[in-house]
């Protein structure tokens, strides 16, 4: 498989379905849809509708049918970077390169501009729910398990312990915590609600699960390294700012070389979760296997 | 029917599922969860849960069976004062007399915890939808009527432009789309999910809506009234807010006692809307009323 081919027409499939979900620029009020699709377009890598997509072909089910789920879980995505950067959060000017949000529309907006995008990420699992095909009790499940994972025990919950760990000295578990909850509960969540919708099984699901888990952390160890050994130009924004932030990251407590060995560690248990399956899991393989040599 | 023992019954049943469907104060992190809970208890009126429970015994419906899609509905009511309370926002420091979740939490986290409530509105939807008896489509048509009503198109768009026309002067057609958004949807929302989850015909559902569009906006008109007339004891902020920060409003536009006038016009009408309805409709005709006599 060429992995950077086959993610490119993924990305363009996803991109198209994005706009389509999402409210054009000069609907009213124009300065809210400009702002909410000023992030939602800023190039990010669709990492997470990608891992939707790729665990729906895993179990065998049909891509098109998961397309909005796929978006849905883009949008939470964008919605956590929009706040995240605000001035009271993290306080970021730049995020890939571009400005963000709060630079261009001002705070307010901002604000308002991620509000608007997680209410809709729910709008668009409810209205396509209605027409994949699935059983509307299970869309009301993936909806479940989608708010849990984007919620305050998951996903903002994470990024509460993040705040409050700033300028302290953190352990492993506390990281882990962290991790396993700021970025990695909506990971898990698309691998499990691709499989879920695709009509994957009981145990498929499981399976899905703690691969996602496995490339989660996976992503935040090679992530953390990127911010010490990356290219400014390839990452988008300066590196060492995890340093400068005096943030807890595994290169930080483990050390650099224990931490790439535990990034390979942890990408191969991610391939041992798909022992199960058959080449349909061949583009979730790649992925894994691709975080070990990524450059941003 | 005496309105507010009546009223004081139900706030007691809605306070008692609203704790239920929030996380205790002391789950991981628990900061988070204090936040959430300080301004969901901070003494709300509950106007919203209470339409959805009167709009389903309008229609004959099962109140207890509708109690989760009421607490949602106050879940997204209370994210929308946390986040417009904000410094990039109003700027406000108290709401019902009490210092706002960003004083007494602090910024970053006042966003989370708003961001938290809207999340898990939708969770608690999806959670009992399955439970709750009604069909699993419908309560996904309730879901995506609730992401429409509360996002960019309608509650956030209300305040998008009300934020535009803040020191400009707006006509009355800007005047109207402000308040048919910002507060309008949700409270048109709540009659219609009540509706719909009791069990009520198309016909019931469209009464009830236009109801709550003639509500809403008798709703908005006495809050102006009470921002120049009030008594900051009872409402439990100053008065006069709205004429110090410029804010059009129908006395500001209409002059006080065309302003009072337009709200009996409209509070008429949403009682002709119920024309049609037994004395199960009893509740909503009493809340209209009460309107007009309200001192916070």
């Amino acid at each position: 498989m060429d992995l950077k081919a086959e993610l490119k027409q993924l990305n363009m499939k996803i991109d198209a379905a994005l706009s389509r979900y999402m409210p054009a620029e000069d609907v009213a009020p124009p300065v809210i849809h400009k702002a909410m699709r000023y992030s939602l377009f800023a190039g990010g890598k669709r990492l997470r509708p990608v891992l939707v997509l790729a665990g729906c072909r895993a179990v065998g089910g049909d891509e098109e049918s998961v397309m909005a789920a796929a978006c849905a879980l883009e949008m939470i995505h964008t919605y956590s970077l929009i706040h995240d950067d605000l001035p009271a959060m993290d306080d970021d000017d730049l995020r890939r390169g571009m400005p963000t949000n709060h630079v261009v529309f001002g705070e307010a907006t901002a604000i308002l501009a991620g509000d608007g995008l997680l209410t809709r990420a729910f709008g668009v699992l409810a209205e396509e729910g209605l027409r994949c095909g699935r059983s509307p009790a299970l869309v009301l499940q993936v909806i479940a398990e989608l708010a849990d994972a984007a919620g305050s025990m998951g996903m903002i919950g994470g990024q509460v312990m993040d705040m409050e760990s700033e300028n302290k000295q953190i352990d492993v578990a506390t990281m882990a915590y962290i991790h396993a909850h700021k970025t990695g509960a909506l990971i898990r969540a698309s691998l499990r609600i691709g499989a879920l919708l695709g009509g994957g099984s009981v145990e498929q699901v499981e399976a899905l699960s703690r691969y996602g888990d496995h490339l989660g952390l996976a992503f935040q160890i090679t992530d953390d390294l990127l911010d010490i050994q990356g290219d400014p130009e390839k990452i988008g924004k300066p590196v060492g700012s995890d340093v400068k932030n005096n943030k807890a990251t595994y290169p930080a407590l483990l050390g650099l070389e224990k931490a790439r060995q535990e990034a390979e560690r942890v990408v191969q248990a991610a391939l041992d979760s798909l022992a199960g399956f058959d080449e349909k899991a061949e583009l979730l393989r790649e992925l894994a296997q691709y975080l070990l040599v990524r450059e941003n």
